[in-house]
């Protein structure tokens, strides 16, 4: 019983064989949490091909495939096995496979018609089971834990650094496998850039602190933003925060599978823009989230897709004043036939520490 | 005054111009850190091209090229420009562009003659400065520091996934920007797994414990194995040991610039043959580490290229006996004319704990 059926790929595509080489893909498609390994679909059987390393890990974790160890050269036994035949049309991820990997495959297997294609499992990998969902639900319980303890925590004197170590020290001892990317913890005029890292600035009363962070938990990641403020805050600090945190709450209250991309993005870019801080706002409002931190679909101005029913995304609209301060809220939904479910459940009421 | 001048790209490949994008690469040649942007080389100017999160960042950081900042258009904004003629030949990094990438191109640019390479900058990056070699040499210091915490908290009842974390707080404490990689933690039975991860397991008196682990500091990285036992040591540990130890340090003694990878990788491989273990010591012997953990060149009997003088690698060989323990032993070293210099000064002496 396979994990996921791939043979939609064949009649999608109209090719003979689909090869498909992108980890987090097949991933979600078998099961295999290893480092190397390549899938071939095939109408009458799956084959998943991987090295000596992972001989034992593959065949307890790979479901629906035949599972072959040779030594590392994946694709010569794959030529070899007599898998593919001359002229057979094969689909591959050329989203993921290099130049250089491509033209390799021109070495080791004889006349295959390649076709390449962008993002081939992404609206099947948006589409979450309840059972995925319950990943993410863990990995973000993990995160909200993780934030009542810096909450705990957070005082002036500490830098940056020293708070980003300790959630993701906290992280992992409550149960994330890793950090799905490293934690941003930004104060006083760094959260007013967007994709600040943690530094050696220490923390000041007044300041506000913009905090990013997610963990990982049976391959799913968090991702959850918080803003705060230590002590008195600065000028237009209490309308920004107001203004960002109605963006979000009716971006979430308006999202619902089917809806356009730039539609859900517009219900929160155009109430900051009408509070005038459209120009401070600048990055999308969201993202996919599953295996990956970020995947498809985007939630941007600059996409018209659909949004898909099941899919998993962050809402986080941002207004970034530089030199002054920034203020991000970000949640994840999931997206439903009349709404969304909400996987975040810390609270986004200003808090001054 | 550029960081690095890469005009011999120019000579070596007999290209108009060279397109590079690979962020390590770049990091390498300017000093740029973030995460977006493009390197286009050309003999009268260098060129890079970044998005507006970066702005700031890269008029700081970038050495030796003018920095321009459109929108996320890259290559768009390239073509704009006019740095690029009909029919100029042009080197791109056909390991790091994907065929999708490469196809996008073909939209943006006219009528180039693209001309793509491997390892374009491998030989360059693998010789490293002072300067590199003493990141190297801090990251290392975090991590040996990190050592002595590790080896004051070994104790039967705490989880590889506990060690693990510490292992990380300590590092980031300790002033690592970030991991390397994530801590190998294995013991008991796991420890014969080369690639093992930290697990739940909790650790057992008379386990061996073999940890691996890695900082980064100023981008450069780290990397350390050392295995210990808790208590009394299962059968045939100490003669294990003394095979590991007495190869990695014959291979360390062997080394020096221009030996072929593969004669260094015997050095050691040999040795272990001889005490009859060959088998069980499975993959390679080290690989090159800086800017990124694993680097060219690697240290391996599948690698007949010359180690060249300057370059950091690990020496790293193993033992694994499935079902019950593992030995690893790993150092970093730079390769001189005459021999090489040693990075890391933790003791190898059989620590029973």
């Amino acid at each position: 019983m396979p994990l996921r059926s791939l043979h939609f790929l064949l009649d999608e595509y109209d090719v003979d064989a689909a090869l498909l080489t992108f980890l987090p893909d097949i991933r979600w498609a078998t099961g295999f949490t290893g480092s190397n390994g390549v899938l071939l679909v095939k109408r009458d059987q799956v084959y998943f091909v991987t090295d000596g390393r992972y001989e034992d890990q593959a065949k307890q974790e790979v479901r629906g495939a035949a599972v072959h160890v040779p030594g590392y050269a994946l694709h010569e036994h794959i030529a070899e096995e007599g898998w593919l035949h001359a002229g057979d049309r094969v689909l591959f991820q050329a989203d993921y496979v290099t130049v250089n990997e491509r033209s390799r495959w021109d070495d080791v297997y004889d006349t295959i018609d390649w076709h390449g294609e962008t993002r081939v499992l992404a609206q099947a990998v948006a589409k979450k089971t309840e059972s995925e969902i319950d990943a993410i639900r863990r990995a973000q319980a993990v995160t909200e834990a993780v934030w009542s303890d810096v909450l705990d925590l957070l005082r002036p004197g500490l830098t940056e650094r020293e708070v980003a170590a300790a959630i993701t020290y906290r992280h992992l001892q409550r149960g994330a496998e890793r950090m799905a990317f490293e934690p941003i913890v930004a104060s006083g005029a760094n959260a007013a850039r967007p994709h600040a890292r943690a530094t050696d600035r220490r923390l000041e009363s007044g300041d506000v602190v913009l905090v990013d962070m997610g963990g990982v938990v049976d391959g799913y990641a968090s991702d959850m933003t918080r803003t705060v403020v230590l002590g008195s805050p600065p000028p237009d600090f209490a309308e920004v925060y107001g203004v960002v945190r109605e963006a979000q709450e009716a971006a979430i209250d308006a999202a619902r599978a089917g809806m356009a991309s730039d539609a859900l993005d517009d219900v929160a870019r155009s109430l900051i823009d009408a509070a005038g801080y459209g120009e401070a706002f600048s990055h999308s409002l969201g993202h996919g989230i599953g295996l990956q931190v970020h995947e498809w679909p985007p939630v941007s101005f600059r996409s018209e897709d659909a949004l898909p029913e099941g899919a998993a995304i962050t809402i986080e609209p941002g207004i970034y004043l530089p030199g002054a301060f920034g203020v991000r809220i970000e949640d994840i939904i999931v997206l439903r036939k009349d709404g969304c479910d909400r996987l975040t459940q810390a609270s986004k009421e200003l808090l001054v520490l």
